[in-house]
């Protein structure tokens, strides 16, 4: 491995984030919430890691794919940990091991928080929270590929050790191009996204929070009833739409921009996206009718928290945790899934779902029809059959990850249920869970031990296992092992 | 398709199953429970049926793989349906649903009761239930295959069809021979295991209902409190290791009649098996010696319910409901991944999981060597990436099942554990779940609606899901629904 270049990477990619914790720090000198100094302390020590790791020059600028694995795992970890620090300084986290938590789930726009008490905060340090949604949403690395002139053409690596989906693409011949087109959308989309907030109703501050939790599909609210605490239906008529939008792949609204409609209402995936949400509204909404008094209450929250949940944001305006079984099972169930590949949301995606079922549906052709030598078609490009068989192991690497992490965190023996949603919700990056971890409830009281392992679920889910796995592999690392004997 | 042959084929079962309804019709009139007349009604009905179906001849003798699945499919829902006869005239049971559910349940050795109320029942009634594991076990197109000599040598695909495991294999080049030995084989286990119980003390009653259940890895049992009503632990000790014994491939068995240990020893998933029932032996026995006041409580416990629930039998000493979330979570991974291909047990089977591991791993190796050509091997053989791929696809049709049935059978409203549990019981043909339906309950509380889609369930997860899609294909049919059109 490139240990030199990775390294060095690491280091750019802490300069962007001191850069980054500059907005905070400006909120926090606004507000006078004290908080300023918490900043200055992070950005100083960001600063100061950067310049440390400066000096370690790349020998080569050879970059294979398993060192944008390594790289894109390491500069996720680093970015977390330094991005911990505003918090630790802060003196409003119980922990070290609390911080990093609530870091990791930030930037990996999971949204899972650790905090009990969340709107006596000071607001420099509930901006940074929903801030790192933001920028994790989209990705640090494709961030760094649009803004730094010194990444070369093999970076394409990077790129696609980031972002999500079976088969990520590059919307235009060149990745800086790509990578800079994909930030404006977002960034046009989260600016139009606070503005109609604003329009509203919502105060400045919190159109501001609201949107970057949103675009980054992340869930962290400044307040402690989460977006149900305004009380204001057009907020969350707006905030359900765009939850449903940044849940939709981002080279479709490429194509819309180059008005190719036709190919954005054939795209398969958010045709089953459509499906889905509207499937799971209609039941929840029957299903739960009865609990607030009347369909239109019904059909204004179940299609906050199917939206909310399928895209993995996690915002709320209700307590799904007292919803019938059915509706919990079908929020679950979007939990799994989660939503297009290509946005800034998570779990297993739903164009690898329609890949499985169209491979499950031919492998059944094959034995009804034994001549026949149908492939695997989406969009009516043949997918061939390594793209099958991979994806068909993510699902087994997710459950695998899944059942692992749910017998580790069940150690400290709550519910079953608790447990296991715990892990989805951090698995897929949602935030909210069902028991203990619902809407209502928070990760507060899990042990340090559960806390890290839902901490590495995080990270693993937003990065789609392979990198986090070749970071961790030990084979990975036999050369650095080999010097430190010598 | 060749839907006379397979009708035919359905008639030679229904002689079959006639025949073996005479051995509970024999336990009833020794004990005199009044349940006699049942079974003569039973074994009226199914050779009046018999002899209806035998006047279909087939046209040709052409047997294709859809052909036997399609046929298997069949096969297992009337001898299910037929099965439930005596249920049905005995009266013990509260509805014709009820009754099919318990006879599908005790033929895919699934174990799974609507009953409240076991000991009170007429003795050849109950004889029946855990007869029908015996005979589902092994399998009934097996023994077809191993009696009747009419079956042409195309049945290898029957065999592939009702067999488990992701590629079934003859022992011996002849397939009446293979069949053959594996039913002496099974035989012969069930008949020691018999005489080892009624030598610990058992009734000879007792000996034998258990046996057949332990065989078929079932877990119906004639005592309300399971083997945990006996006391005994001498029983318990037989049962739990006869239960790890079913749960491995008869292969095996084979081989070390064949004086071939050392094939035996190196057998990959026999060793992950072995690893994975002592790791949860000692984790759980860990997990609960504080409720068992002791190690040695806990350690009887505990190895009787790993060995009960990874073999998929279901028999209980002690509520596992009360038990501790972490050996709770072991219990439903147990659940999940089950036993050995090629036994009497279900679930998704430890090879399934072996070949995704290593499938998992080659795919981080060649990221980190990008050159590397390693193909996935179980014991030294290679496994082609058409069986890597089923395999990964089997998983995913396993979980898409699950979902499904889970979102069904949750309308019901019971708790989120009990209807995630009991469709996993069922899909892995094992019995007991957790909550309602734990070792210390049943299925008698589900909706009809509940029991059709876990019935469903127990057949699907018994044929491994792809007999029954092509059974309920659409497309499998149109040509029957042409003829019926003209």
């Amino acid at each position: 491995m490139n240990y030199r270049l990775i390294v060095n990477l690491t280091g750019k990619m802490l300069r962007i984030e001191a850069l980054f914790l500059l907005f905070p720090l400006v909120v926090a000198l606004i507000y006078r919430g004290g908080d300023y100094a918490a900043f200055l302390w992070a950005i100083l020590a960001v600063v100061l890691a950067s310049l440390a790791l400066s000096f370690i020059k790349p020998k080569d600028k050879k970059f294979r794919p398993k060192d944008a694995f390594a790289a894109a795992a390491l500069i996720w970890l680093c970015l977390s940990l330094f991005g911990a620090l505003p918090f630790y300084f802060s003196g409003c986290f119980k922990s070290i091991i609390d911080c990093i938590f609530e870091s990791i789930s930030g930037f990996t726009t999971t949204g899972a928080s650790v905090l009990t008490e969340i709107e006596s905060l000071p607001k420099g340090i509930l901006f940074w929270r929903s801030f790192t949604h933001w920028i994790g949403g989209m990705g640090v690395l494709m961030l760094m590929l649009a803004v730094m002139p010194s990444m070369n053409a093999s970076s394409v690596h990077l790129l696609r050790a980031e972002s999500t989906g079976p088969s990520p693409e590059k919307i235009v011949p060149k990745i800086r191009e790509t990578a800079k087109i994909m930030y404006l959308i977002y960034f046009a989309m989260t600016v139009a996204l606070a503005v109609f907030l604003r329009v509203a109703g919502l105060p400045v501050y919190d159109s501001l929070i609201s949107a970057f939790s949103t675009a980054g599909t992340g869930g962290f609210s400044s307040m402690n009833a989460s977006i149900g605490a305004y009380h204001n239906v057009a907020a969350e008529i707006i905030i359900t739409t765009f939850m449903f939008l940044f849940g939709i792949s981002f080279t479709l609204y490429f194509l819309l921009l180059g008005r190719n409609f036709k190919a954005v209402l054939k795209d398969e995936e958010l045709r089953l996206y459509f499906g889905i949400v509207i499937a799971a509204i209609v039941i929840i909404t029957l299903n739960t009718s009865g609990l607030y008094g009347g369909f239109a209450q019904a059909l204004r929250h179940s299609s906050f928290q199917v939206s909310s949940i399928i895209s993995t944001t996690g915002f709320a305006t209700t307590d799904f945790n007292l919803w019938p079984t059915l509706s919990q099972v079908i929020l679950v169930f979007l939990m799994v899934t989660g939503c297009c590949a290509g946005s800034t949301g998570g779990g297993i995606k739903l164009v690898r779902i329609l890949l499985l079922l169209k491979a499950g549906r031919i492998e059944l052709d094959k034995i009804l029809h034994p001549g026949s030598v149908k492939a695997v078609t989406v969009n009516k490009k043949t997918m061939n059959r390594d793209i099958v068989s991979k994806t068909a192991l993510f699902f087994f690497v997710y459950f695998a990850i899944f059942f692992v992490s749910t017998t580790l965190v069940s150690i400290e023996c709550k519910d079953i249920t608790t447990s296991a949603t715990a892990v989805i919700a951090s698995l897929s990056n949602i935030g909210p869970g069902l028991g203990v971890v619902g809407p209502a409830g928070n990760f507060s009281s899990f042990t340090a031990f559960s806390k890290i392992v839902l901490s590495f679920c995080m990270i693993a889910g937003r990065l789609e296992f392979f990198p986090v796995l070749v970071l961790f592999a030990p084979s990975a690392w036999k050369k650095v092992r080999h010097k430190i004997k010598i």
